[in-house]
């Protein structure tokens, strides 16, 4: 698989499981992954999920509009830079945001988020 | 220096090369550093520097909104996220954009860029 393919199928993954099962998360950090989330730092899988499932909204939906992937060096990491809306239920307007995810191989073949910054892009 | 310092200082440094001298950001890039220009891959500092001496504007002006900065990992990279907007000389309206580099020690104490993602960000 090549790594456009593997990061476009990490992003759809990720969206898709926040915005229908936010604890889930949790599985896709480990114990060394950073969340920057509008400036806010939060370290850990456990913390990250409780920080992504106490944001003031409960129900969303991602839209992805860009992917861009490049591989991060000899350790077989990738980053991924995500910019896409957010429509929170409820509300008249979606939100433009990017995000970006460094992902670390895992063991078993996968991939781990070892660092998530995102941000809302203000007008 | 904290790595929040370094990532602004970095910032401050690069938006101000590239808008007054910008086949200076070579040095910043070394071969095997990776640009993503609005999805257009380029490897290595010579074929970086082209493609940005040969963007479509000759004089610019970048204003950083936020830094966001988390380490990379055990190599002592650090991961940098900028949001902020770009005016080209001549046009009525700024450009907002989203960047992201990957920094990696040098020898020397500096950092350089292995991996450069930039995106403007359509409203």
């Amino acid at each position: 698989m090549d790594p456009d393919a593997v990061a476009k199928a990490f992003v759809e993954h990720y969206y898709r499981t926040f915005d229908g099962n936010r604890p889930g998360l949790g599985g896709l950090y480990q114990d060394a992954s950073m969340l920057t989330f509008e400036g806010d730092k939060i370290q850990g899988a456990a913390a990250i999920v409780a920080k992504l499932t106490s944001l003031p909204f409960q129900q969303c939906v991602h839209a992805v509009s860009t992917v861009d992937c490049q591989p991060s060096g000899p350790a077989g990491g990738m980053l991924v830079f995500v910019s896409g809306s957010l429509q929170i239920s409820g509300e008249s307007h979606a939100l433009k945001f990017s995000q970006m995810f460094h992902l670390m191989p895992t063991p078993q073949g996968s991939f781990y988020v070892l660092n998530d910054i995102f941000r809302l892009n203000y007008a």
